[in-house]
């Protein structure tokens, strides 16, 4: 997706430790704008599966996965809690994830009335690194019976395998921008 | 707010301790189309403020501010972090808040990058009960040194004290429902 390249190149920063900063518009401050291309382009991307529901993960994910679902007829969102809460009970879908940003191992959960065999299930995230988090939520659509259409990134980082390792899995997986290399002289995109 | 009371009543439950539970629409799985609504009715109630941005929480708060800037002419949105990530450095602002949910005390930090005095700041989020949440954010306000225009918040619980002590400060404090009383009988809203 040209804009988002454009923007990632705009005002993307690189830290060490190969931490890609897009605070600025996706993460911390987001552009709502952008925000409403992005979600036209997946609607786009996914446009012959006959998606009924939208998963997603907190935080990041859930601002992109409610602006994104306006482009698919306005199907509702679910995201995936990361922490046991006292407003999450009853049957719950759970899956252990494993953090690169915070060092941790966690369990994702998902109550079992908001995902069920009759949904098409589209999953959105901001990132995709080592590809954790979305195998847990994938384990959870399968879980559920629901067809599972894909995923929808924002941006690969395509020098870790999370990609590698779903793409070879058969996962759909359309990410908007990957990034195969990214340093002080700034980013390198996959075609 | 009519509409938001309806489905208050239609598909919201009252589970033992007073806790609501609205996660089929609000903070689990999200109406999209009745977010929509939510961020008009929130667009409608601050229309009188020049606001330039949205500040919000991770994480139910996401979905709901994302969708409401919509209604402020794009503005955009930025969300406290509730954890220490690789993600966030540089200055921060950074306010001390209790959890009710989660019974722990946790810093909410955001970017100065992304709040500066020349902003004029709504603050939106899904809950209101002992008002810890919005009471870090409006500190996080007031260290940038923005204009601070108000709180919307669509639940509030009126039977907690949040509601009165931010309305003793003088916070212009929009509730779209006010929830005075929640049992097994059901809710009673203030009028």
């Amino acid at each position: 997706m040209e804009l988002l390249k454009q923007r990632i190149m705009k005002d993307g920063h690189v830290k060490p430790g190969n931490i890609i900063k897009v605070d600025s518009f996706l993460n911390h401050q987001m552009d709502i704008e952008l925000m409403n291309e992005i979600g036209k382009e997946f609607a786009h991307l996914f446009a012959d599966q006959p998606i009924t529901k939208i998963l997603t993960i907190e935080a990041s994910g859930i601002g992109i996965a409610a602006i994104a679902a306006q482009h698919f007829g306005n199907v509702p969102v679910v995201f995936a809690k990361k922490t046991k809460s006292k407003n999450l009970d009853g049957e719950l879908y759970i899956s252990q994830v494993e953090s690169f940003t915070r060092n941790t191992v966690f369990d994702i959960q998902v109550s079992k009335k908001f995902i069920t065999e009759d949904d098409c299930v589209l999953i959105l995230d901001d990132f995709l690194a080592r590809g954790k988090a979305l195998l847990g939520l994938i384990d959870i659509v399968n879980q559920s019976g629901a067809k599972f259409a894909g995923c929808g990134i924002v941006i690969e980082k395509g020098w870790q395998d999370g990609g590698e390792v779903l793409r070879k899995k058969g996962v759909r997986l359309e990410s908007l921008a990957i990034i195969d290399k990214a340093d002080e002289t700034g980013f390198t995109f996959r075609n």
